[in-house]
């Protein structure tokens, strides 16, 4: 029996004696290769934290003790510990376990995650919580030196260090978010890694003042004394010192009896305390640590050689941003490319090697981001910013406040805009066009296929204001050919039918193309417009459509409210344009993780429901 | 003639001998003074900040040279020195100047400003253009100690670090916000003003060292060799040196010549420069010297007394919610207050005296507020989160991700919601139902007047799961009693009338509800009722108006895209009701500066447009 199968639910692991500890780290890390390469997920996180989810668990007693992940995709481990090591088969499946901590999968999992640097905040909250209800358990952060980096990480430092009252913050140190870690703290953090061995912590000021060399023991008394900053000489953390945070590392965070120390000697601290740890991503699996940034989320792949199983045959709509902005650029010197750690993700890894001078990856920091980016439009350039539909809710204030109340010609390229999938709740992108599309000023369009992307970037990219592109995951669409130029406000016909329009946004185009191919061959036929532009709408097509049709649809995978549906829906009422209407929309709901087609197929949302649906109002005219 | 009768133009300062500022200061004190005690606006930060103003157009070539201010509200002695003086009658009013920084008003103003923590972003991405485009212009943001502690301002020090170009970041540092600063960084920053005397600064280390007491020249060359982290021990701006800004400071932020040299030096930096001034907000005004809090926003006063010039007779939204949840946490332990630097603004003040172990100002930090809140929630307490509508936007996400996805039971005061008047674009509060009714599972709730407003709190504090509230600045409405309980989803049927059936929200009750007394005076007798809730939306009772009724008006006070008329609309449609149907909202457009009396007449919102709207919907029915 090995001794992964004597841990089967929670504090299982207080029965495994420490000189075991090492041996179970391996079976782990085995345990998740294993798993991972057939399910996907986030892997170099979860070998990178191995260790360290032992220590901690061997320190805290769940669920009594809080402990509160950032981000949330190394919580892999303590899934593992928790009881939930037999559902790792389904992990990120439709209905299985979620790749994130979630309090309704386990009361051992504190609270939900999935965006960066929240972590501290959380953490300071149940602080207060715990001692106003006089309650007493151990809250424990873990935060990425990448996620820190994240203003509101910050934010919850500067005020935890008001705090009189224990807190743990982990300082997860592997010089990595997704990508190589950017700004004066990694520097100051890289610093402090290679100024000192792991030689464990000093607690003990004193202690560390008489082993210095060139400084006698005397001197050193005065020195105390006079002046309280002396404690920079030693103690490396001065920074979170400064701000009134107790420091203990750095520590080697694959070495579980010294964090165990750590953690027992920062729980006598009646204020917050780091500790600092430093691990290595993909820690244990050769792959993984040459390229810990491939194998930060990854898809099936052979366990042996960490190739891919399925080898990718036809490009997505991020290769078409990476391919089409590297071309823009090229024409274009004033083209400047924004990223926060995603550079891989959002595809401007060929844009950084081909024009470094022009390419800025600001760290986790969507708020910065922005507003950078506003700053360079306000003095010449125009900022293309690549980030995630789900991301740039961070910087939803900023996009009004600094870039469109300016009007400046800033590109937002909204990737992974719907639903994504796997990632679950905190990651799918169906809020954008609610959230943009209200902001005065900010035009916000979609493509309908890999073309489209392509004219729209450059459309864009020779606007002098705002513009939003939204697209989604995965494959790229090479149907529905047509090369109408892209007109400010303009959507496009595609098909022109009788009775039933269908007015359809982005990827909607796609669903509706084949449907109304089908229909059409039941002799039904519907006219299909692809709309481009969700903000400003096209009015004059509207009035159009509803001139000379019974029913009017509108397709998009967004919310329902405040999405584009809606805003036609109130022009046609507004406009006495008493029509047959429907939209088509995600419900006003947060959607699970798991595939997309599984998602879509449980929300009514699949292309079959969908068809039966405009059947239906056909039917009805 | 006076000196300041001197400057009429942008560099006029360049021809005012060094040894006149003194006396320049005092005479544009008093100008501030006199003008804003006739227009109302911010005063003790301008009054803080007019030798820093001077010394930085001493420095500065204008309109070259790029200023960019935090938040922006002490920007008047800028705007005194590039022209603008003899148009501070209009600070503030429809068509006059405004009190933040506009590129739109003058070449002088860098960038608009207006929430606060964005200026380092702003001139991070200046400076990047400037080099990218070999352009040779300085570039200097200033920042207050209270915009400091908000996370963007972190996340654009630790981007500034790695700009190997000079950007000078003065912090201006008064102890304040709006209120007293709070925090581990307002700790650090009261270490440096204490333990150091004004003794300008020091850019060279030796010197420093060598005056050192209990330490000889010669241990300190020693020391100095051999540890880097030696500077930490008399460079009191380690923190930011950590982060690889180079520190300036402290120095008196009165002293002209001082701080000139300071800035001189720090041009010679081929990096970023923080000079950290100290300035006395309210500085050379006793009533603003003694309260700088009370002066941070005036409303015109008498300048000799400093007393308010109209005395306030009634009481404003705000007022009721202080009234209300220290009513509300007398009997519930469980509430717990959080603000982000607004106690007084958002009407925390009495709250956080009677309950200060319940109460916590974060400092400008909207995001951590939120997931602060989030985290306590997740623990048994129920916070309440004053802020205003504008404000908000910036923990956008954070009511995503971290309460609305935990259903955790948060409720948000969403003060200033609506127009807000002089403080001009950046301030006006047109979104939040857009932005808040599209988030799942977030009810969203206005109250038509002062008692409704309480009875709201009432149920939002007993209620399990995130509520927001948005009601409007100024005087509480007391008409339209009535006193249906609230219940969950349900509006309130003020008035039964035929033909046409008004549904209004939050304050539009009060404006609906004077227009139809009206109506019915000329017998047309409108229905009236008060939606209560955005969302979700009383669909029961928009079915039984289109039964009954040939038309339905929505009237809310936020843009048409995404408010809450679009989603009336959308649903009468969807489902076969082919009323006429008209939504009265704010124009998608942004809304500058002025009286909101005057706004609302400029954008067609004013209750004589609104009301012939109406006649001319039910002429036509």
């Amino acid at each position: 029996m090995s001794i992964l199968d004597q841990i089967n639910q929670p504090n299982d692991i207080k029965k495994i004696p420490d000189e075991d500890l090492r041996e179970l780290a391996k079976e782990i890390r085995l345990f998740l290769i294993k798993n991972v390469s057939k399910t996907g997920g986030h892997l170099a996180s979860n070998l990178g934290t191995v260790e360290l989810t032992l220590a901690l668990h061997k320190f805290m007693d769940f669920p009594k003790d809080k402990l509160i992940f950032d981000v949330g995709h190394q919580s892999y481990t303590h899934k593992i510990l928790t009881g939930r090591k037999d559902m790792f088969s389904t992990l990120r499946q439709f209905g299985g376990i979620s790749g994130f901590p979630r309090p309704s999968e386990s009361d051992c999992d504190a609270f939900n995650a999935g965006h960066a640097s929240t972590s501290i905040s959380v953490a300071d909250g149940i602080v207060r919580a715990r001692d106003l209800k006089k309650d007493n358990y151990k809250v424990v952060a873990v935060i990425g030196d990448g996620a820190l980096s994240g203003g509101m990480a910050f934010e919850a430092l500067n005020n935890a260090g008001r705090l009189k009252s224990n807190l743990i913050i982990v300082l997860n140190d592997n010089k990595m978010s997704i990508s190589e870690n950017v700004g004066g703290l990694a520097t100051y953090l890289g610093k402090i890694r290679t100024n000192r061995k792991y030689t464990g912590f000093k607690l003990n000021l004193e202690d560390t003042l008489k082993n210095l060399p060139y400084i006698g023991e005397k001197a050193f008394k005065k020195l105390k004394t006079s002046k309280d900053s002396i404690k920079s000489l030693f103690v490396p953390g001065m920074l979170f010192e400064n701000m009134g945070i107790t420091y203990i590392g750095p520590i080697n965070g694959h070495n579980i009896p010294m964090m165990m120390n750590a953690f027992k000697a920062a729980e006598q601290s009646n204020n917050p305390v780091i500790v600092h740890v430093i691990t290595k991503k993909g820690k244990g699996y050769a792959p993984a640590e040459d390229n810990p940034s491939k194998f930060h989320g990854v898809e099936p792949f052979n366990c042996n050689t960490g190739e891919k199983i399925t080898v990718k045959t036809s490009e997505s709509y991020t290769d078409i941003f990476s391919r089409t902005i590297l071309e823009i650029g090229e024409k274009n010197k004033n083209i400047v490319a924004v990223t926060a750690a995603m550079a891989d993700g959002t595809g401007l890894s060929a844009w950084s090697k081909r024009f470094p001078k022009r390419f800025f990856d600001v760290g986790i920091a969507e708020e910065h981001a922005v507003t950078f980016a506003a700053g360079m439009a306000s003095c010449g350039m125009h900022p293309v910013v690549a980030v995630y539909s789900t991301f740039l809710q961070r910087a939803y204030d900023q996009i009004i406040h600094d870039v469109c109340i300016n009007r400046l010609p800033v590109t937002f390229c909204v990737d992974r805009a719907g639903i994504v999938g796997c990632d679950g709740e905190t990651h799918q992108g169906i809020f954008d066009i609610s959230y943009l599309s209200s902001i005065p000023g900010l035009t916000v369009m979609a493509p309908k296929n890999a073309d489209e992307l392509s004219e729209m970037l450059k459309w864009a990219c020779a606007y002098n204001g705002p513009v939003a592109i939204r697209y989604p995951r995965g494959k790229a669409y090479y149907g529905c050919e047509s090369h109408t130029p892209i007109e400010y406000g303009k959507s496009e016909l595609l098909k022109k039918g009788s009775k039933l329009a269908i007015l359809a946004v982005g990827k909607m185009v796609k669903v509706m193309d084949l449907i109304t191919a089908e229909l059409s061959e039941e002799g039904i036929d519907c006219t299909l417009v692809n709309a481009r532009f969700v903000s400003p709408i096209d009015y004059e097509m509207i009035d159009m459509l509803a001139k000379d049709h019974q029913a009017i649809i509108t397709a998009e995978e967004n919310v329902r409210r405040g999405g584009f549906g809606q805003a036609v829906a109130e022009y046609l009422l507004e406009n006495d344009k008493k029509i047959t209407f429907r939209s088509i929309a995600l419900p006003n709901e947060f959607i699970e993780h798991g595939i997309p087609r599984d998602l879509r197929d449980k929300i009514g949302f699949d292309p079959f429901t969908i068809k039966e649906k405009i059947k239906k109002t056909i039917d009805e005219l």
